[in-house]
């Protein structure tokens, strides 16, 4: 290992700049992914950037492990700012041209859903919560959860039923949505309301988030204080049960394929569209 | 400046540990606003961290200005691990406690918005953009655009149109929206497509990023071999026109209330809801 490090070094060292890939923007990425004093990595930036500075480069982006963690400093001291940073990961970006910053923003908001589940007899699928700030209240509420990386939001809305609930289901359509700036350090947050079609009734909750769950007649979860003086939860149940009644219509899912060729979800109200022209 | 911050190195080095905050969840958070030795830094930390962790801290956050850099490694070194990052600080997050992690997730989601602007001919606002995978293509687009921190998406639209084109709008609904994913990085991004209401037609168009900008057939937009080869572009022109026709109904808002008294807008069918039961 260490063998392989002071090659590497040696290498860098002869080259006289850093290891680094050009991205398809006129950009130089960097991925430093062995090792390396904090000195010779400021000794070495300084020398890449003026020669990348001469090449016309653009956006330079520095991807640091967490391991890395002292070459932070060097970066920084260097022009660096930082871009975003994941637990195992910190991205710092330099924007080196004279041309107006076209760098990409940071990611901006975090996406959550409830689930909204009705059974034969109008009962809904509700529970309480162990943590946060409906716990120990007595509170029944619509099962919630956040959408992990890269998951779709129909796809995330089943999973957290099945997880809190042991309830399994199938994405009907985004009944609503809801944004909410500031949620959480500067982040906004995008809350989508989905209803889903049971196809189990036997309630298995998950022990650790879930203190209870159960199916629940509406006229009790609604006669709750908490959600009849909270106008977005009460609302939000009318449409629901409009739903249910066949009198609404909310944004159901078609699969497309985009340009790079990859699937990804258009949501649109499909009731509306079957009175799509077909030829203009 | 530096009495100053002799004096409060001094009272820290004298407590024996950071200054910090409780948070409502049981943890701390530290903000340093002052300069400080990376080694006295460490020491502190460490100091700390033993004292938190006999008081049963949970959570512990360290916010480092960017002019701070010095500190990253020491804080990694003490076991944090990055959470966010923006251009001007980095959050480091240490969960210190045997229950299980609550953290709050990190952003997932970029938020964008194309818009969908028709004038009484028949005529939609188009775009030809300097930059990008479309720039110099001549290429006819809708105007399109990243929503700001903290910007709600009927805002943005709006926002967007008026600093490419020109023209006054009104936000009338959003027509359907479409997730992506690892669309940079490991981010996704949700792209609404917003229609607007015209209430100004002399084109002003902003120099930096827009090539060039037109009132344009709806008919000769979508004769563009890119608008008919996309199955997404010529689905959403097509929602679009019926929605013009009356045939269709996407999501419009209301302004609601939050249990923390701020405002947040709602999306939802208003057409559909009207059939809403006004009790239960």
């Amino acid at each position: 290992m260490s063998a392989t490090v002071a090659t590497l070094a040696k290498e860098e060292e002869n080259h006289g700049k850093l290891k680094a890939v050009e991205d398809q923007h006129g950009g130089i990425i960097v991925n430093m992914e062995e090792p390396m004093d904090s000195s010779l990595f400021a000794s070495l930036l300084e020398a890449s950037i003026l020669q990348w500075r001469e090449q016309g480069k653009k956006g330079l982006w520095i991807k640091l492990a967490r391991e890395h963690s002292n070459l932070v400093d060097p970066a920084i001291k260097a022009g660096f700012k930082f871009h975003h940073a994941e637990p195992d990961y910190l991205m710092l970006v330099h924007w080196i041209s004279n041309a107006p910053d076209t760098l990409p923003a940071n990611a901006s908001h975090r996406v959550a859903i409830g689930a909204f589940v009705m059974n034969a007899n109008r009962e809904i699928l509700v529970v309480q919560e162990s943590n946060g700030r409906f716990s120990g209240a007595g509170i029944w509420k619509l099962p919630t959860g956040a959408v992990d990386e890269g998951e779709d939001i129909c796809t995330a809305a089943v999973r957290e039923v099945k997880e809190e609930t042991g309830i399994d289901t199938e994405f009907v359509e985004v009944l609503a949505f809801k944004e909410r700036h500031k949620s959480f350090f500067r982040k906004s947050e995008l809350f989508f309301v989905c209803m889903l079609r049971p196809h189990s009734f036997k309630i298995q909750r998950q022990v650790s988030e879930i203190e209870a769950a159960q199916w629940m007649a509406v006229e009790d979860y609604m006669a709750q204080p908490f959600v009849r003086e909270n106008e977005v939860f009460n609302f939000v149940t009318k449409v629901g049960l409009s739903k249910i009644d066949g009198n609404y219509a909310g944004f159901s899912t078609i699969l497309s394929t985009t340009s790079s060729r990859k699937k990804s979800y258009l949501y649109f109200n499909k009731d509306a569209a079957r009175m799509l022209p077909s030829k203009l």
